[in-house]
């Protein structure tokens, strides 16, 4: 017998996890919801050509393939040389989900006559990739998207901010929400003389926070940044978040992402007044460089380095690899992960997360144990969360799977409170025991465990 | 650019569906609770050989196995003849969840030393299956069980059982659970004389439902059963529940079967008097023989042909092919699309299942639609599900999406509206249309909105 063991990359989640897991989870959804997102689903696997080419050639490496089931040779010569790239589309023609947005592109491409535009939707699903497992990064983990697409108006970008302050004040995590726009970038790349690097130009400052300002002037240099400008432009990043407005409004040969920027930091601001969250201007912020167009977004804990909570951004063409033209959007993603993490450090669980039992009923013989089910059985028709010790084993183990299980209240019906018709109600927390008529009790349970 | 497509046998799931899926599961998961279950999450990729050798050889065909990331072909000697089964288990070490049974096997084996007994959990989690697509089946399809293992007492069928009836109950589908037990089987194989052709025996029994009683008989008596034996009993297989108790006591050599079906049908008969559903002895009832030891369920809608909606039984070693002995236990599982597909025959879900919003702003022009925008702020501050129509096109489109997306009211403030310091509403089940005065709107929307 082989030792058994749990697969490289992959997690169990035990209860108390996995409540926590869908505590955060309710939050995100019902805000969702709130702001008029559906839910959708799409199939953990999508048809191979669906996923590949997609997301760079990294990406393409990290798609997990699934083997063509039956005869998965069949199409593959009996003489063909092996090379694992040649032959993975031969012996595959499935891949998991990488991330949700392909697959929500996918579905509006495939659905393009039923979906009404504008469409919202919220995905919340797991996604694999086969990363190299470390520290926080997962071969499987759960994605929370929202994006509105059809329509061009800066209204959504404010309502999606407005989201990721809610979410995170109902989580009780103080965030600064960063902004910036793709156009904003774009024009520092034109001042600096290298519009035509662009992509290097951004790869270099998205480095910023990890190898410094001088590496960066340095790096910008060599792809023909003048110093003088990077300097300037290394300043810029320095300033508050105020003064980084006019300041890059006056050095930008266009100013629509910085009007963009502006329109939404001032429709936040006044309709998000009652919350501990800010948005705050950032030029530094770089990322997702392929498909975003417009406002880009990213989300942090105001006083830890966890690393990004969130993320997301406007595209003007989702659905164009798959034939469906002009269908332009604004989207933001929640890393289930790394909210997680702030909030166990952070201790900001509510300790009712895990819906663990009210009540244990301890079973000391037969008759008696069949007395304890029946009260127990009441308890839960009144929705109160019950377990029965399905043994009559010695109490003391009883007791100690109580304990184990963290319930609040033991329920105790031995021969003597069979005769008198009474339970006797051990709270674990106080130790308290308390003697109740077991009809007064079967009626009333809530009040007896102060519900 | 290829035609898109959804992958074979998969699906997605609209708004609508997602909301009504889940709110059968949150009923489950509820019940799940109430009767002291915690949740449980496995990854979705087991190493390969945690799930080969546990589902029979066509069980493991059905097994979706993902290729080695990389170089896949490196364990593969170059001039190795093509052959499927030699080489799936070099070119991949990984499969997808076939069942939510072994990987909970597997989680029990790999945390021996944390988890304590008795175990109670439940898992609700996606598996998947390369069965050939048709109606009702899928590749990709959601299990929901509930196991405890660690103890061998019969309350926890009991409590199973009541688990079926009080879901069933809460979906409003009444449901017949009919209850037998593997000894009863094994009783019968022996009574027929053919003890130890017992898994051929059961096989025919299985199909009496499709091939009838004379076809039954005629198939055992080629294993060996006597025509009066067969005949006997397919004769008690007629009789009702209360008599073929006894019926079949009196034939058995062994009684401890009927023992345990009699105590589970008293037990819950006693505990169980207000719902809707029926729990019956079924002699006939023949299901996963593989690895059941003890009673057998099975749970079907009373007045539909919709086959089994779940089932589930008692097994005395779980997780010794994990090298883990003596863990016996008993679970249920509950098929959710076969429930999606009753309730949705039977109209059985509620309106109020999508969380459709409530109210659509309505966006004139610029400055009407940041007041607007302002209002509808303030309802989802206040948890009220409120959508923003995000640009000013014509009111006749903004309208259609109105009734597209089915909100209740639309909030209209124009030009006049907003001179007026007030709102207009309009009720789209009824047509009617009110003025209420902005701000008293803002401060108290429920009472506007009749919620």
């Amino acid at each position: 017998m082989s030792k058994v063991s749990i697969a490289k990359g992959m997690r169990d989640f035990s209860a108390e996890e996995v409540s926590r897991r869908q505590y955060i989870i309710s939050i995100i959804r019902e805000v969702f919801e709130t702001y008029g997102f559906g839910p959708l689903e799409t199939p953990s696997m999508e048809n191979l050509q669906t996923l590949t080419g997609k997301y760079g050639d990294e990406g393409d490496k990290l798609i997990f393939r699934v083997l063509k089931s039956g005869d998965f040779l069949k199409s593959v010569p009996e003489n063909m040389s092996h090379d694992a790239n040649t032959w993975s589309s031969l012996v595959s023609d499935k891949a998991l989900r990488y991330d949700l947005t392909v697959p929500f592109a996918r579905y509006l491409a495939t659905n393009r006559n039923d979906v009404k535009l504008p469409f919202k939707r919220y995905q919340i699903q797991p996604v694999w990739r086969a990363d190299r497992p470390q520290k926080g990064r997962y071969r499987e983990f759960v994605q929370c998207d929202a994006d509105v697409v059809g329509a061009h108006s800066l209204w959504q970008e404010v309502e999606l901010m407005q989201i990721y302050a809610t979410v995170f004040f109902q989580l009780n995590i103080p965030v600064r929400i960063r902004i910036s726009s793709r156009q904003i970038l774009a024009g520092m790349a034109e001042y600096a003389n290298v519009p035509d690097s662009f992509l290097a130009f951004c790869t270099i400052l998205d480095k910023l926070d990890k190898i410094g300002a001088d590496s960066v002037i340095e790096q910008w240099e060599q792809i023909g940044v003048p110093k003088e400008k990077a300097t300037k432009l290394l300043e810029l990043f320095n300033l508050d978040a105020e003064k980084a407005l006019g300041a890059f409004a006056e050095i930008l040969p266009n100013t629509t992402g910085m009007d963009e920027v502006r329109f939404v930091l001032e429709k936040f601001a006044a309709s998000m007044s009652e919350n501990n969250n800010e948005l705050v201007f950032d030029p530094s912020l770089a990322r997702g460089l392929d498909y975003y167009t417009g406002c880009i977004f990213e989300v942090e804990a105001l006083d830890a380095s966890f690393g990004s909570l969130g993320g997301g951004g406007r595209y003007a063409d989702l659905t164009g690899i798959f034939g469906l033209k002009d269908v332009p959007g604004v989207g933001i993603s929640f890393g289930l992960d790394r909210i997680y993490l702030v909030m166990e450090e952070k201790q900001l669980f509510p300790e009712t997360v895990l819906n663990a039992p009210e009540v244990l009923g301890i079973q000391f013989d037969e008759r008696c144990g069949e007395a304890t089910f029946n009260v127990i059985s009441k308890l839960r028709a009144q929705g109160i969360a019950a377990e029965f010790y399905p043994q009559a084993v010695r109490v003391k183990k009883q007791m100690d799977y109580a304990h184990t299980r963290n319930v609040k209240f033991v329920l105790l019906i031995g021969e003597e409170e069979l005769n008198k018709r009474v339970v006797k109600l051990k709270n674990m927390h106080s130790g308290e025991q308390t003697e109740v008529d077991m009809m007064a009790f079967m009626a009333n349970a809530r009040v007896y465990l102060g519900k």
